[in-house]
């Protein structure tokens, strides 16, 4: 499951890896909080959205967009408010959480950390084998995330095993 | 409810307000998780936890300090995940959550906005009538939140109400 946090648009999708490369499209959306709700309820609005899809699903892991100082301050501090939530729901279902910032995302799937949004929703659209471009934005991000872990995983889990290995190895 | 938010320790206390600007403890502690524990676990704790409290005490209103980019970014960053998963548990109770800055707490509490921690301090064991400081820091600043909202309350209600007679008067 890809997650593109936010409290007024946070783009949702489901991916299935398969042999090799192959990533297939399994489903994707966006969860809305209107801007003129209080902090509390948004929050508990995405919450209760993000935890059906995750029960729906029932995904074997999380990967999310990881937050930055940058941009419009208070936009910033919403976006942070929604990533404790989002990674609430999955640490409650003990689904193993991963986050990447937007230039892993960019250079995984593009071979280009600093790709703009028009090349990474052509890179997706061909990834998946989509009859046309996801949209919006936000869904197009959440995919690109599941597609970054789907093709990182493989990676990290050969690191971990050579780390685990080789701290064995040293154990007196 | 006053809360002082944070991961590796975050304050919580519960105070009840009496006639004109008596405030008395309930109830004060920290909650800690471990700074080596991966995000997910961390939230996941600090939720269970603030939710025990606000359920055995059942807060009529929960006040909690507003997040700022300032400081380390991961450690902002950390603080503003939290924040999200302590307003989801308030939403999720149907409690009303208030926001206050820093210096509106200490203005609130001291008379002025600047005031040092150990001002603070001082100030907040006089108004509760504690035999002792209240220690950490952040349990005597989760004490201050309270009283702040306390004493802030009825003039935040009697503004709503002037706002609202206002409109009412507008209305053609």
């Amino acid at each position: 499951m890809g997650i593109d946090p936010g409290l007024t648009r946070c783009g949702l999708s489901v991916v299935q890896a398969g042999r090799g490369r192959a990533v297939l499209p399994v489903a994707v959306g966006v969860v809305r909080t209107p801007a003129g709700a209080e902090l509390a309820e948004r929050l508990k609005r995405l919450s209760a959205a993000v935890n059906d899809w995750m029960d729906d699903y029932q995904p074997d892991v999380v990967a999310i967009e990881r937050v930055f100082e940058r941009g419009n301050v208070s936009t910033v501090m919403h976006t942070a408010h929604a990533v404790g939530v989002l990674v609430l729901g999955a640490a409650q279902r003990d689904i193993p959480v991963h986050m990447y910032t937007p230039s892993e995302v960019k250079k995984a799937v593009s071979g280009n950390g600093r790709a703009d949004k028009k090349q990474m929703t052509t890179m997706i659209t061909r990834i998946l084998g989509l009859s046309e471009p996801p949209k919006p934005a936000d869904a197009a991000d959440a995919l690109a995330l599941a597609v970054c872990h789907c093709w990182r995983a493989p990676l990290l889990a050969r690191t971990g095993a050579l780390l685990e290995s080789s701290t064995e190895r040293t154990r007196p």
